[in-house]
């Protein structure tokens, strides 16, 4: 295992306080690391929070800050936080207009912002995603995976909370954004998370994850490595007929890596799913290419189409001011 | 070899096509590909150029937009781009202000640059980017090498030209910024140039490359892996050492990835890299973390410091839009 750590023990305490230092301006470590908060926080509208495990970055954490996050809490390497995580966070920076969880679709997320939801005594909803088209059901989900398109839905919920809608009209925005988002990710090779010391899984020199999970989670199938044009065709493929007559109209194209993707390999990957999208009709009137939900170490990217509507589409284009997301401010 | 690519003659082209298409409203890609120049060029203005090899991205086509760059030149990966590719640039951003070249220290690209503001009619003046401390000549190089300091003096000149300074004054703040910043940078794998097909090097799996360049090139000495404070102690130490007595007062401190180590790793390494230079007496008065200055699918990083001056300091905090850097705006 080759990493810049010191022991797997203290990678995500050592990664959140160098994160916490290099935004200071933006976040704000909670106490006991137990979430990143707005360094300034507005109670006056609903409270966004969302969290999982960690090795996504820069989601959860690098989503905090005007326009998007009020709060993340950040569990250890691909492990569910816990409710007393979301209690903390929640109690930091949510007041009476209440909280919104958004969480993606594993069995301890869900579980664990259930339990923090029963337990705050102040109005309460969650937005669960699961955009990953590739499998009804998976190692960690009952149902399917919410991977990239939470970002989006971050997004879009995150700039109508900015403009003071309520817990409920928020709840079901974030809904309909799930519901307009497909997602499909390809693994070149494993990650490796630091507590194990060794890949998740094998993947041969000549072959691909097709449908890969954020957490190497196996997909529809190994397949043989390919020409960008058949590997991106596939992935474009799976997501138009899972959408089916639907998939026309504008849209928001994410083209995002894995962590080991360098920017010229998701560059040409965008080229190539927009062409193919624009072919079958639909116009991409966004995109965001970059790493954003990753998996570690993994070589390999993911791409995640949102069919938005002219609300969604505003709330895109809305101010945005995170350590990883920044624009009209 | 695992890349999103079709072929390697065209991954360049098919690159270029997918990073316009993302950022139309920010920059436009010149015709037969020759350079990526601001969408909405100011002729009245010094026009800001810079370019080299391509497999560095976002470095330096992600970086033309208003307060950066006015063009860049993308050469074939690893290869300098050619004299014509500088004067088409050129002749689409530059009027009678002149134009300012950022070159990074390399044989090939020096003298493309050198033949290119020989061959134009408008003032035109250069400034070299050498802030790389591992070795004194390289396998590219006679000098010090250009590496990731070229994002801050291309920031930091890149505001000074919106603000309308004239061409000497520009030229004279990228010497001073060049001269204020000193970078180093560990390989933990080598890259993989698509035309090769193969690594560039090779590096054990318990070593690592201690000074690289970001291009594969050989660096200080190949040692043993170690935890990330020994890593990080070695690299600030060398940094320190080459600043010698001028090593005090405030820093614009950056945490670059090669292009395949994740920002959980970053960010670990930020901390690191904050902590000493803190007990140095080194005040760091802006962070930058993330995959700015790549080596294709490399692992490892770098870290960079620029003693920042009242002056420097107030460029960096300009507004900046463009694809990789923007805010306050």
């Amino acid at each position: 295992m080759k990493k810049f750590i010191n022991d797997p023990a203290s990678v995500l305490a050592e990664s959140l306080d160098g994160f916490a230092a290099a935004h200071s301006g933006i976040v704000t470590l909670g106490e006991d690391r137990l979430y990143v908060r707005r360094a300034r926080p507005n109670p006056g509208k609903v409270a966004l929070i969302s969290g999982g495990g960690s090795g996504h970055e820069p989601l959860h954490a690098g989503l905090v800050g005007h326009g998007m996050l009020d709060a993340a809490c950040p569990g250890q390497v691909f492990t569910s936080p816990t409710p007393d995580q979301m209690l903390a966070a929640a109690r930091a920076v949510a007041g009476e207009a209440g909280v919104l969880f958004i969480v993606k679709n594993y069995e301890g997320d869900v579980m664990n912002f259930d339990m923090a939801r029963e337990m705050l005594d102040i109005p309460a909803a969650a937005v669960t995603t699961d955009d990953d088209v590739a499998v009804e059901t998976s190692t960690y989900s009952t149902g399917r995976r919410g991977v990239a398109g939470t970002l989006i839905v971050e997004k879009v919920v995150g700039a109508a909370a900015e403009l003071g809608h309520g817990l409920e009209s928020l709840r079901a925005l974030g809904e309909r954004t799930n519901r307009a988002t497909r997602s499909i990710g390809v693994a070149l090779t494993s990650c490796t998370v630091p507590a194990a010391g060794k890949p998740t899984f094998e993947v041969g020199e000549d072959e691909l994850e097709f449908g890969v999970g954020i957490h190497g989670e196996p997909g529809r199938r190994r397949r043989a490595m390919a020409k960008a044009d058949e590997m991106v065709g596939e992935m474009v493929a799976a997501i138009l007929a899972d959408l089916g007559t639907a998939a026309k109209g504008e849209a928001i194209l994410l083209v995002n890596g894995f962590g080991a993707t360098p920017a010229m390999e998701l560059y040409l990957v965008h080229g190539i799913a927009r062409r193919l999208l624009e072919s079958h009709g639909i116009s991409v009137a966004r995109s965001l290419v970059g790493s954003y939900v990753t998996s570690l170490d993994m070589a390999g990217c993911s791409v995640t189409l949102t069919l938005a509507d002219a609300e969604m589409l505003a709330m895109w284009d809305a101010p945005v001011h995170t350590p990883a997301l920044r624009w009209g401010m």
